[in-house]
């Protein structure tokens, strides 16, 4: 646990990053703020690993600053905290996710949608601090320094390892779920069972809802059971497709690439949601005509502060948790290619109490 | 006011319809099916011309049944019921929109959303019967045997001529607007000002919204507010829209033809929807990064029949009247060829009263 502090109290990490899109990545000293008054500095213990990670890091979206540091779904535990920071003290066990800041005055940010801040949240890696500008650097480091506010606290019944996807992956499967009401006896369909879809399946059971599983691979039937799956589909089976329609009550779509909305709509009742969280792309075409029988499509990205806060004790009181492989630092690269190939059931999650 | 009947008590009608797509319409006969005991057999007294007539007459969604008798915002007075029938009277004032008949047992049925039953809502004109599986024809004619419950009842209060376009145009706007929750204060968009639209202006300004007219037309400026529009947007202006964005709380888009969706949903604020209402075709892309931040894109058709009656109660209350220009039957050609210049304001209404 490197502790050493610079001029004007900025600090050392160790992380793992890189400079170029066709670099893995590899160690990395970085430099983590001075504790301004509403700080907290957190000494990270482990950290998920997200698809967006990946893409960031070989820049598929066209967008990544250099360097990068990702990592969005991070734990760990409070070193040092700035004058001003309430909520929380040295020692405790906190979480960060996608999102490290934001105006917290605008529409959106007061009625708890920080996500969507009008002004632009600031993203726990790649994105631009709203005090000095600097390019931010996410989770795969031994510490970061987070804002009072976005810094969430990790429930004791929660082991921290497990708790780290949740930040993602947790939250962008529970919002929706909350958002439309899912509960006992809600008939949920969810669409693909990854990182995503399997934290959408143990959600929603906890919820009370009666979860089918679509999916295309056979090979996922036993494992959707084993998560808590009532019931599962394979969308390549006509008939099955066909003894489904007007059944389900709210699709929650976790595929994450791009694909034809229109079978899954056909399996939804009227005045029911179809909530994409995994494309990020251009959604096809689809015919008004499925449209105008009230089928409702929308999307949902991640959860505001206190919808996060609310998800993680909820995870602590159902013991709900992602399926998780812990992996060294040094293997992430690795890890990178076989997430490519989906070999990961179903979320990596890095040591880094282990070291760098 | 034809009353002559056939044997087995069909009645004779008069009507306009065609037999072919490339045919105009013209005076035709007709049989209407004698009194089932749950029928109602009405004197049409006046029909309202929906773009959907057009469409069906020349064939442009390449499934329709000839014959055609085009129609369906049908009002007139109960000249004969059957003997279960418990809704209607001789003498009374009553409205027929787009169906004619329904399972009433599904799902659907019976949570008051006919229009989407799971056996199919028969369709006013180009339905099948469900009874003897005949063609349905529509309200171009003197008369129609309807199935007692899907007879609304007209108020007292309410024109008999500008009550007609109310059971499709009225009621395809009033139905998003009530399930999306428009009331006072409410900041809803209305996309397109034709027949639909202009309904949208006015029930909304009813219910208390704050109402803005979106348009590519400057030409509509004036009309809008004369409808009681409050905020009227050119769509064309790059800085008008700029300055719109992350405002409406719903959009009501009532455009008719295929149109990108992406410049309206950057005007709405976060977990609200846009509604489509107009557009039959294929929906093109859309980007799921605008979705991902909640917008909602869903569609809207017509209405139950609870909703339906709820609605003329609503205008009759309020005075909410479409503008109408009265035809002739014989007219009706000329009138759609009108319409395909966008060349009413708002809604054809035949006056069938004055003979066909």
């Amino acid at each position: 646990m490197t502790t050493g502090s610079r001029s004007s109290n900025e600090y050392i990490a160790q992380s793992y990053g890189t400079l170029a899109s066709d670099k893995p990545l590899g160690p990395m000293e970085i430099r983590r703020r001075g504790l301004r008054p509403n700080d907290v500095l957190i000494d990270i213990t482990h950290c998920g690993i997200c698809h967006s990670d990946l893409h960031t890091a070989r820049n598929d979206w066209g967008r990544t600053k250099y360097p990068v540091v990702p990592g969005h779904e991070i734990v760990g535990i409070v070193t040092a905290i700035g004058e001003d920071v309430t909520s929380h003290k040295l020692g405790d066990r906190v979480g960060v996710g996608c999102m490290v800041d934001s105006c917290m005055h605008c529409e959106t940010c007061e009625t708890g949608f920080e996500q969507y801040c009008l002004e632009g949240m600031v993203g726990t890696y790649g994105g631009k601090d709203r005090v000095d500008g600097s390019n931010t650097l996410g989770g795969y480091a031994d510490k970061i320094v987070v804002r009072d506010e976005f810094v969430l606290r990790i429930p004791d019944g929660l082991d921290m390892a497990a708790a780290a996807p949740l930040l993602c992956a947790g939250i962008t499967s529970y919002s929706p779920l909350k958002t439309w009401k899912v509960g006992r006896g809600t008939k949920l369909a969810v669409a693909g069972l990854g990182g995503l879809g399997h934290m959408g399946v143990k959600l929603a059971v906890a919820m009370g809802a009666e979860v089918t599983v679509l999916t295309r691979s056979d090979g996922k039937k036993e494992d959707a059971k084993r998560l808590g799956a009532h019931h599962v589909i394979n969308t390549t089976d006509p008939e099955a497709m066909k003894a489904a329609r007007n059944s389900f009550d709210m699709i929650l779509d976790t595929i994450p690439v791009r694909h034809d909305l229109m079978p899954y709509l056909m399996l939804m009742r009227v005045n029911t949601p179809l909530v994409i969280v995994g494309m990020i792309d251009m959604m096809p075409e689809i015919h008004t005509g499925l449209l105008l029988s009230r089928k409702i499509v929308t999307g949902s990205g991640i959860g505001g502060l206190q919808e996060t806060q609310e998800m993680l004790d909820f995870c602590a009181a159902h013991n709900v948790m992602p399926d998780i492989e812990k992996i060294k630092m040094k293997d992430v690269n690795e890890a990178y290619d076989r997430m490519e190939q989906s070999d990961v059931r179903y979320r990596f999650v890095i040591d880094i109490a282990a070291g760098i």
